[in-house]
């Protein structure tokens, strides 16, 4: 519970919400400023900023719930298709630090944009980034 | 093993990659058309269609393993955010049929858009949407 986090506020019942799913470690809230109705908020009730502080079993929890709040979404609201976005970092978009899991209706030519340019690599760049990566990963 | 499916066709090494991580259950690649270098996508090995077919015990695990390659992603390339991205769907911007998740590399100012127009609802109409959604949710 962290002062100030608009989040733990949720959790804790000092802010009211519009609560779809809970549990011991997660809460699933209605987003109040949603891209389309039924926009939905995944929060574990732990606080933890980010991706990189959460741990591991929480993320296997969350992501479990996510899955049945997609197939549920998607038959209540017959929408076309399902983002799941999670943001990290104000460059990504992140605007509470408290983790959390967008799930996202979408409708034929709606007005979300999720989207790149996408870029190249030269020869034998890729795959000496790759290794570099495997590395890292080998260390885990 | 889905015949014309090139994640599955990468999965069985008929399609070269730059693999970064492997397990029994999923692989790690870059995206070779990455919206900035370091681009991951990971792919569960079975062939699920999106996430309403993919099985509860890989969504556990892909998410672990997604928080892991996060966190290397930030060591390893210094990026200022990281978003986590799958999509289902046509309209949600999915292109391979195959389940994967996006892990993104974000940067101050890049070129990549994740934005919608918020949306608000009526008074009354949040709860009564929280309230039909949290019946079916009971049903699980």
């Amino acid at each position: 519970m962290i002062n100030n986090c608009v989040f733990c506020s949720i959790i804790g019942h000092e802010i009211p919400s519009a609560t779809i799913y809970e549990d011991e470690k997660v809460v699933a809230i209605l987003d109040i400023a949603p891209s389309a109705k039924g926009h939905m908020v995944l929060i574990p009730k732990n606080h933890s900023q980010n991706i990189f502080e959460l741990p591991e079993e929480e993320a296997a929890h969350i992501f479990v719930v996510a899955k049945k709040l997609a197939g549920i979404m998607k038959e209540e609201l017959k929408c076309d298709g399902i983002n799941i976005l999670q943001n990290n970092g104000t460059a990504a978009g992140q605007t509470v630090f408290h983790f959390h899991v967008h799930i996202i209706p979408r409708y034929d030519n709606d007005e979300v944009k999720l989207s790149w340019i996408p870029g190249e690599y030269k020869e034998g760049e890729m795959s000496k980034l790759a290794e570099k990566l495997t590395e890292r990963v080998k260390a885990l």
